[in-house]
């Protein structure tokens, strides 16, 4: 599979065709980025780990039975995807109260949900991705009722397969975030990346933060402690 | 029924038990605030009109089979309600884009929506009024899954009969927050106000603005347009 054209270059990715209509090259960048790209820094090594830990975790829940849009890993930094119509909503799912969660309910940062909770955040950055209901999902017309059932569903989903995941490595998956796609036949399919920049995870024991709050807070070595996660899922 | 101790003064009202448990006595006061209090002021006469055009439209709902805490007016600026434990869920109904919806999904001020939909806000001037979700209302635990529905619902209902009353006199009802609280059997009753305080009210030919955003924004006299909205719903 060669890469062919420049279709889309993101914050963090940039989306290449191939010779396949329907398989996307992925390009990992070392770009970070934060407060809807305010702050912004090049750090050397970030696409190559987003990229091994983004391959990790979609190969384990290919095996628990999520179908994505992932096929392989190419190279330190690359991998192909299946190409899907992405939906512009970021369903964020939560177990313990952080960040704008903690801001909005009042919520200490660290307080545990009596339940996992799922959100959705209208993917656009003019509007700074703002937060917004299934009622609001429908009057922009950017997904059917049914469509939306369907992330709820598989969010929660997803989190009863990685949140194990992490707890058996000694980590804390406090909340995450996905994004889903349209496929060739209309159906929604996992896209995108899940990695320390769309997770928050916390080290079990000490409270560590090993995902991009390092970056947005100034709080440490991004990579090293994205390398912390990468080696826990077996990675290297 | 008399007024007995001052059980609480918020930013537009003040309550007072009377002898009756079960009743309680409203005083409505001239004070204007707006952007969670940041904004204030003492306009004379409001009180009056708010009493009497709460007092018309609670008249209204009820005359259209909507139970609701109103018992009577008492005076230009005082009424008897039923005594309710209010869930603090501020329930938004909107018809047309403004306010915050405009600025959240990018929709002009003036945009009618393709159906009415339903808000939820977290009544909690701390935390400045947060918009929440179902999902949020039940990890804070204030209102079950049920009252939830009984919100959405009766919140629609309450439109249903609002907005062609006030199109019948020239008014578009663009948008409008509800308050409820349990009685003492734990049903959910429709309680607070509903006046130019808590309705966006917009002449249907002139556009010209009949609501708070007259002062939130310094458009003009707020009793001047109170006073239109009263009249046109037969009041004086
Ligand atoms: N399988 C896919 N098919 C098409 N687009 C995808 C797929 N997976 C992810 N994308 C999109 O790729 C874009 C590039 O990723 P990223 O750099 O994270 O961009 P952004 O700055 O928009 O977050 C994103 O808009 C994302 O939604
Ligand atoms: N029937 C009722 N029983 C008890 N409390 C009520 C009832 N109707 C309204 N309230 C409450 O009365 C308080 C006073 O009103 P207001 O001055 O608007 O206060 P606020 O500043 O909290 O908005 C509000 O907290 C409102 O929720
Ligand atoms: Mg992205
Ligand atoms: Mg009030």
């Amino acid at each position: 599979m060669n890469k062919g054209q420049l279709l889309y270059e993101g914050k963090a990715k940039r989306l290449y065709a191939t010779e396949d209509e329907q398989i996307l090259f992925v390009e990992y960048k070392d770009s970070a980025t934060a407060f809807n790209g305010e702050k912004k820094a090049e750090i050397d090594g970030k696409g190559n780990l987003n990229n091994k830990i983004t391959t990790l975790i979609f190969e384990k829940l290919q095996a628990a039975g999520i179908a994505s849009h992932f096929v392989k890993q190419l190279s330190p930094n690359e991998q192909l995807v299946r190409r899907v119509d992405i939906i512009p909503i970021e369903v964020v799912v939560r177990n313990i109260a952080a960040g704008s969660l903690s801001k909005r309910l009042g919520f200490d940062e660290g307080t545990a949900l009596p339940r996992p909770i799922v959100e959705y955040y209208y993917k656009d950055d003019a509007l700074g991705d703002p937060h917004i209901t299934t009622e609001h999902i429908d009057v922009l017309g950017i997904a059917t009722a049914t469509e939306v059932e369907e992330l709820y569903k598989q969010g929660l989903a997803v989190n009863d397969i990685l949140r194990p995941l992490f707890a058996e490595v000694g980590v804390e998956l406090i909340d995450f975030k996905l994004e889903f796609g349209r496929d060739g036949a209309g159906n929604v399919l996992l896209a995108d990346e899940i990695s320390p920049d769309t997770c928050r995870l916390w080290d079990a024991t000490t409270g560590q933060k090993l995902d991009k709050d390092v970056f947005r807070r100034d709080l440490g070595n991004l990579t090293e402690v994205y390398e912390i996660i990468l080696e826990k899922l077996g990675g290297k």
